[in-house]
Formats: structure tokens, C-alpha cells, sequence
């Protein structure tokens, strides 16, 4: 692999150059988010003055920054100098729309970009370095309620893309029920039984969780269809139905308890059930998929024993519990679902 | 711009979910840097367990980490499992290399990256958020001697592609004389002087860098031709050269100490003397080089008035301090410069 040092280099270091700074890309995007810049433009285009106003940036780094959100093509600027969102943006951004997933880039803005400083750390030690939440378990960061909202309504935001993708491509017919372990405010149940209206159930979360999963799930007028179950998947036995769901959860713990939880999900479900884990998969060869190993990084700084894997790594462990019939699907470009049958 | 909200949404947020997650690639690639991963590698390909143990890396996160790396394309696995350089990563990442840039990536992981964090005050308050650096002016940072040694060894990660195209792009065989305004080590004297064996001169800036410089100058055995001139731009008068450059200096600093600079630089030019500014620049439309417009929000964070521009702000700059023939050419596919005569 060694390269003779040359008078004149044959390759260019920009990929290098432009991949060691693509934080600062990312960080405008998300203080756009916290500033929340695209549900103010939601409204119609303001230019460079009025919307400095109405977000509350300072007129020094004002054009700047929404300069920089026109050349990342997330804002649009017309010939008059007044800024608009692009589709996506108005679309995704936008508080006020039920598509909305700005809160999980309010959680990444909160408390996953400040962690990430601390991967070196992590790397050194192979100790997580994100204090209450290095456990995995979230019971210790949900003590505080502006944790507990940023959280878990940045959940919400990282669950909505997958929960319309699930609704389409899963045989809702041929099932009754469904319980969402780990299920936050309950944007999972909730986007299933508006798309299948014979579907009742609810999810299963922390105790403390029960407020906002009762509220959100008011607020989409399906509190009549939909429960919260209150528990700890390390301790309590699951709810029974006739299919769970453990989206994003496994990653989350070492790989016994992995095991416990997907044995957990075996004994709740009745014979005919189906269970359903989705996930960022890593690609078999582990050469690819830069975005899952990264987000087994992740868990490397905020969890204990927690990481990401590939299919045939989650096939297996089903195998292993009892599943039938395991097979593995794409839900949206990042995340995949792997099903199983009791 | 307003987007009806439709059942299936016809867009999806990848984009968005990308852009807002790009900070892990690329601390990914930084604490690689801070690490010397490619420093290591640049000896031989090393399987899993040796490269671990060679850089530091725990066990737990050492799989995910140079996997990610191979994901990123800066780093190679072969099908035995042993990991290898890139061509590019170990061209200008091994650090015994004198193509070395992997300096400036040591300066965003310590410096940069963790004042990105204070974005959203940045813009909030228009005011810096860096500390000692924060007037723009580099004498209070300096007084840390590893302070110091990170930016100065930083910078001259980013001259190093700009010098080596410098070399080539300007008509030196018309000059005999050099000075480097804010040269640190004196990485762009050294290259000019090497590719163009008539040049004489130097370089210029705090007396803190002195030696720094000298012993760079030294190395690279140009310590006959090039030397080092002490003072403060901002109250001295500068050295008398043929050629005087000014790289990335002036985007640190408010308009009134712009124009102040580059009117230091005519008054210290002969007749038929020569300025390259060089910089970032921003394109006229303020739309499309994320990189600059980004760069100048490194400015908001880190000083108390600087920002980038673009060519025509220089241009009309120069122009009014009484510089002919200004003209702007690319250097590298970032950087480009802008050049007048006296």
C-alpha cells in the first residue's frame, strides 16, 4: 500500500479535507432545527432582516448562515433575496406538520453531537462517556422531565419515516394486535392503527414515559384503540399480543441481553405471532453501510455494552430463541426490518 | 413554498437525516488523526487485534471504528481482515510524509469541532465564543506553548496544498524576493523557495512562532534563504519584498482591518511589486460553495469581527487601495487567490 512521495501528488486531499470538516454542515442544520428556522419560513418567505428577527439571529452571522442552509439545499433564496424552504425541508421541518421530524434533530443537537467530542475517550477505553445514560437504560436520564421530552419526542422524529414504511410493508391483516417495546410517545402504534383501522394495542415503556405516550396518542384520537403498558423490559415480562415490535432497541445493550430481550418477545407472543426488529443494519462485509457503523459508534460513547449489527447476526440469534421463518427487508434507505414467526 | 401535506409524502428526508448526522463521519476521520491511525498503517497492512493495540484502541470499539473507516474510504481491508491505507490517507495522513495535512486536522479535533458546539450562541449573540482567541488576534492563544504548537503545525496542514499550487500558478521567475504575512512554520516560503531556487525572503508574524519557524525553515535546509521577521501586523510596519501573501489572514479580521492590512501590503510593495491574498472564497451569488459561507461562520465563532467574501469584495478592496491588474485564479478545488500589482 505504500505510495512513493512524488513532486507532484496524483490525487488531491479534498475528500479528506471536505469529510474532516462536514461537521460544521451538520451543525448548521441542526442549529437551524433548534432555531427553528423552517417552521417560521412554513408560513412564506421572509427575507434576510425578518427572519433574522423572528428566529432571534444576530444580523453579524444572519446571512451567513442562511446562506450556508441555501448552498447545503436546505433553504431556497429567490431573485428578491427572500429565503424559503426547499420541499424537503417544509415537509420534515416544519413543527406544525405531522410529518415533522425535526425533534430527533433536536436530540442529535442536544445530546449526541456534545458527546461525540468524547470519541476518542471512548475509543481509548471502550467506556461509554455519556454519564446518566451510559447504562443503555433510560430510566436514569428520564428522572429529569426536559431530558425525558427531548428524548422522547426526538424518538418520535427518528421513528416516523420507519413507522410509514412499516405500515405499508408488513401483512397487518393477517394480526389483531400489537405492543411496540420501547415505544416513546408511541409514534409506531399510532401510525399502524391509522393505517389499519382493525389494529388495537399500545406500547410498552418506562413508567415515566406513560404522560407523553397518553398525550400524543390523545392527540392523534386514537386513545380508544391504543394503550400504554408501563414496565421494564429488563425485569418485567412483556405484554402479550400478536405482534411486537422492537424497533431500535436492541442495539442499545450487549449481546445477552440482546438475547434476553428477543427471548422476552418469544414468550409473549401466541403460536402464529410475529415479532419485528428493525434497525440500521450493518452490511454482511462491513465495508459499506458507513451510517450503521457509525451508529454502532454510538453506542460505543452513550451505552455500556450496546452495538450495532448485521442481518445474519440478528437472524441468528431469532434462530437461536425459537423464530420460524426469519427473513429480512428494507423499510426506508437507512433501516431494515427483520421478521420472525412463532 | 408551502407543501400540501399528503399521505405519502413524494420526497423523503434522507438528505436531511445525512446532513444532520455528517459530524460522526467526520470526528470518525479526526480521532483517527489524533490517534495516527494512518501514521501506523503507512508501515504495512495490520490485522484487527495489531492496529488495535498499536494506536491505542480498547477492544470494544475497535472493530466499528476501522470498519467505519473502511465505509469512509479512508481506510482499506483486505480479505485476510488486515487494514491498510488508502492512497490518499497515506499520502497526506502519514505523518513522516512531507505531504503531511494531517496537522490541520489535529487543529479542527481540538479546536474546531468543540467550538462548533457553540453555534447556536454564536449566531444568537454575534459574538465569539472562542475564549483568548476571540479578538482574532493569535498573541493571547499563543502564550500556551502546546496552544501554539496545535494551531501553528495545524496551519501548516491547510498551506500545504495552496503552497505546493502557489508554486506552480504564480510567474515567481519575474520576482527575487518573498514575504509571507502570518507564515507560522513557514510551510508556503518553503515550498515557493524550493520549486523556484532564484527566491529569497521569508516570513512574518508574532514573535511567540519565531522558533517554530526556524526550526521548519532548518529542516527543510532553506535556513540561507528564508528567514524569519518578528512583529504585529496590526501595529508594524511590514517587510519590504517583492512578493508579499497574504493567505487566509484577512478573513479574520473586521472590514476596517481588511482594508488596513491591505493597505500595510502596498506600503511595503516596490513599484511592480505583487500581493496574492488567498483565501476561501465565497461565490458572488452567496449560493452554491457551502465550504466558504461555512468557513466564515468559523469566523463568527472564533473571532470577535472576521468573514470570508467573496472575489469581487476583494477585488473592489484592493482595487481601492490602489492595486492595478487584479485579477482571481484558482488554486486548489477550495482555495483560490487574488492578485494586484503596485
Amino acid at each position: 500500500m505504500t505510495v512513493n512521495t512524488v513532486e507532484k501528488p496524483s490525487t488531491t486531499p479534498d475528500r479528506i479535507v471536505q469529510l474532516s470538516l462536514a461537521f460544521r454542515g451538520a451543525k448548521t442544520l441542526l442549529s437551524a432545527a433548534e432555531l427553528d428556522v423552517f417552521t417560521a419560513l412554513a408560513e412564506g418567505p421572509l427575507d434576510l432582516d425578518a427572519l433574522g428577527k423572528r428566529v432571534g439571529v444576530d444580523a453579524r452571522g444572519a446571512r451567513d448562515f442562511f446562506d450556508a442552509l441555501v448552498a447545503l439545499q436546505m433553504l431556497e433564496r429567490d431573485e428578491g433575496g427572500r429565503y424559503a424552504n426547499t420541499q424537503e425541508t417544509d415537509l420534515y421541518l416544519d413543527r406544525r406538520k405531522p410529518t415533522y421530524i425535526g425533534a430527533e434533530l433536536e436530540r442529535y443537537n442536544a445530546y449526541v453531537f456534545p458527546h461525540w467530542y468524547l470519541l476518542t475517550q471512548a475509543l481509548r477505553t471502550g467506556k461509554p462517556q455519556s454519564g446518566a445514560r451510559a447504562t443503555g437504560h433510560y430510566s436514569a436520564a428520564y428522572a429529569d422531565r426536559a431530558v425525558l421530552e427531548t428524548l422522547v419526542k426526538g424518538m418520535t422524529g427518528g421513528t416516523l419515516p420507519v413507522a410509514t414504511a412499516l405500515a405499508e410493508k408488513f401483512p397487518w391483516e393477517d394480526y389483531q394486535t400489537l405492543i411496540d417495546v420501547g415505544t416513546a410517545e408511541g409514534c409506531l402504534p399510532v401510525q399502524i392503527a391509522h393505517a389499519h383501522p382493525h389494529i388495537t394495542g399500545g406500547g410498552f415503556d418506562l413508567p415515566s414515559v406513560s404522560p407523553l405516550f397518553n398525550e400524543y396518542v390523545e392527540k392523534h384520537g386514537l386513545a380508544g384503540r391504543l394503550r400504554f403498558h408501563s414496565g421494564d423490559f429488563l425485569h418485567d415480562s412483556l405484554p402479550r399480543a400478536d405482534v411486537l415490535v422492537l424497533g431500535r432497541i436492541l442495539h442499545n445493550w450487549g449481546l445477552p441481553t440482546k438475547k434476553l430481550l428477543l427471548k422476552a418477545a418469544y414468550e409473549a407472543l401466541p403460536s402464529g405471532g410475529s415479532l419485528i426488529v428493525y434497525e440500521r443494519l450493518v452490511d454482511r462485509d462491513r465495508r459499506v453501510n458507513a451510517s450503521a457503523l457509525l451508529a454502532s459508534l454510538n453506542m460505543l460513547i452513550m451505552t455500556a455494552s450496546g452495538f450495532d449489527f448485521t442481518a445474519a447476526d440478528c437472524t441468528g440469534w431469532m434462530d437461536e430463541v425459537g423464530f420460524r421463518d426469519v427473513r429480512v427487508d428494507p423499510l426506508t434507505s437507512e433501516i431494515s426490518m427483520v421478521t420472525g414467526l412463532k
